[in-house]
C-alpha cells in the first residue's frame, strides 16, 4: 500500500487518453501528468533524441516522488522504454506491450494492422512484443503522420480527416487484417472515422485500456496500490508541462471530458 | 570585407526557402544553416520557449564564427529577435521586418492579409513594423496551423491542401485585402494553391526575397560583404541540425533544388 502518485508522461496532450483510462481503472490513485509541450511532437524525431527527452522527464517525475511511471506515448514507449528500464529503479510500463497483448488476444487471422507515427512504425517494436505472445502473427504497419495535427486542430469529424484516413487506412481492406492497433494516443480521438474506413469487420485496439489494466497488475504485483480513498478536496491529479500551460489547457479540453485548470510549467531540461 | 560565413537558422527545414534566396542574392557568401529538428515546430510554442531556443542557436552559430545571423523563421523573428538584438553583439536580421516592408510597398488599398503560424499571428509583430513604414495600413491575420504539416508530408499539389487553404484563405476574397504576406517559410512551397484560392487580384508577398535584399544591405552598411569568389571545392554551405540528420536531408529535398548531403548533428542544448 503506497499513497504516492503514479507518474504519467507523453510528448504532449495525447497521453491524456491514457490518463483517462488509468483514472477509470484506478480510481483510488493519485496521478502526476507531464506533457512535453516545448518539444512536441516526438513522432518524427530520432531514438536518441526521444530517449534523452524521456530520461529528463523520468528524472522530473521522480523528483515529484512518484511510485511508478506510465510512458503514455507510443513513440517514447517504442524508442526509449528499454533504456529507461535499465537506467531507473522505478516500476515502468509503456503502452506498446499492452497494445500488442490486446491485439494478440483479438486477432483470428493472425494478421494485425498497426497505425502510428513514423518513428513507432519503423521501430518494429510492436512486432517484437507480438512474437512473444503469439509467434504466428504478422503485422502490416502504416505511418499516419498527419493524424496528430488534424486531431490537435480539432478536425475530429471532418471530411479532410476522412480523406486522409482513406489514404492511410483503406489499403487494409484488401488484406486479411482483422485487427488494427491504434498505435498513437491521438488516434482514439478519431476512432469512429478510422472504424468506418477500415470496415466493420476490423476490430480496433486502443492500447490505453489494456495499459490501464496492466498498470493495475503491476501495482498489485509490487504491492504498491493505494487502498484508501482519495479526497475530493485534495489535488489528486497534477499536471506539468515544459512550455507555458495555455495551449495545453486548451487542447486538453478536446481530449478530456473535464477541463484542466492547474497545469504548471517546469523546466524539464535541467533534469 | 569579411570571408566568414553568415549564420541562418530556423525551427527546422522551412528556413531553406530563405537560404535559397540568400544564396541567389549573395553568391559570394558562405553560409552555416542550423535547423532545430529536435524541437521543431516553433509555431505553437510560447515566446519564452522560442526565445530560449533561439538564444542557444545564436550561441552555437557564434561558435562557428559567423559574421552575421539571419533568423529565417517567422515565429522566431516575431518572438525572439528583439531580445536577441539586445543580448548579442552580432548583426542580426529577421524575416518579419523585410516582409512588412515589401507588403507596404505593394498594397494600394492599405489592407494587408497575413497568414502564418498561431504564434506569429497573435504576436502582432507585423502590425508593429507596418506602422513604421505606412501608418495608414491595416492587417487582417489568419493562423494556418495545418499548412506546415501538409507541406512536410509533401502534399504540395493536393486536393486536401487546397481544401484546407480554402478554409483558411477564401475569407480574404470578401475584403479589400490586395496583398497577402506568406508569414511562414513553409508557405511559399504551396504558393500556387494559395494564389489560386486568394484570387489573382491579391498580390502574394514572400518575405524571403526581401530578407535576402535587406541582408545584403546590412552587410554593405557594415562593410562585411565577401568580395572574393568562393571556390567550388570548399564546403561553402554547411548544415547543422539538433536531431539526427536523416529526416532533415529527406525533407530538404522538397525545399531545395539541390540535395543536402553534409548535414551534421550538434547538441544545441549545451549552448
Amino acid at each position: 500500500m503506497d499513497k504516492r502518485p503514479i507518474g504519467v508522461f507523453d510528448s504532449g496532450v495525447g497521453g491524456l487518453t491514457v490518463l483517462k483510462e488509468l483514472i477509470r481503472c484506478l480510481p483510488r490513485e493519485r496521478f502526476v501528468y507531464f506533457g512535453d509541450m516545448a518539444r512536441t511532437p516526438y513522432g518524427s524525431k530520432s531514438k536518441e533524441t526521444v530517449t534523452r527527452y524521456s530520461r529528463q522527464i523520468v528524472r522530473f517525475l521522480l523528483s515529484e516522488d512518484v511510485k511508478a511511471i506510465v510512458v503514455a506515448c507510443n513513440t517514447a514507449s517504442a524508442m526509449a522504454l528499454d533504456t529507461l528500464e535499465k537506467e531507473f529503479d522505478v516500476p515502468l510500463t509503456g503502452v506498446v506491450k499492452p497494445g500488442a497483448k490486446a491485439a494478440a488476444d483479438v486477432t483470428k487471422t493472425g494478421h494485425i494492422g498497426l497505425i502510428g507515427t513514423e518513428s513507432t512504425i519503423t521501430s518494429g517494436i510492436y512486432e517484437n512484443y507480438l512474437k512473444d505472445y503469439r509467434p504466428d502473427t504478422r503485422i502490416t504497419g502504416k505511418a499516419c503522420p498527419l493524424f496528430v495535427s488534424l486531431v490537435e486542430e480539432g478536425l475530429i469529424e471532418d471530411p479532410v480527416t476522412a480523406e486522409i484516413a482513406r489514404r492511410y487506412i483503406s489499403g487494409f481492406r484488401d488484406t486479411d487484417v482483422d485487427t488494427l492497433i491504434m498505435g498513437c494516443t491521438h488516434f482514439p480521438m478519431i476512432e469512429d472515422t478510422i472504424q468506418r474506413i477500415a470496415g466493420e469487420h476490423i476490430k480496433l485496439v486502443n492500447p490505453a485500456s489494456e495499459t490501464a489494466r496492466s498498470t493495475r497488475e503491476m501495482l498489485e504485483e509490487k504491492d504498491i496500490l493505494n487502498d484508501t480513498d482519495i479526497s475530493l478536496d485534495e489535488e489528486a491529479y497534477r499536471f506539468f508541462v515544459s512550455d507555458s500551460p495555455e495551449r495545453f489547457k486548451k487542447i486538453a479540453n478536446i481530449f478530456l471530458p473535464q477541463s484542466v485548470s492547474n497545469a504548471r510549467q517546469t523546466d524539464v531540461e535541467r533534469f
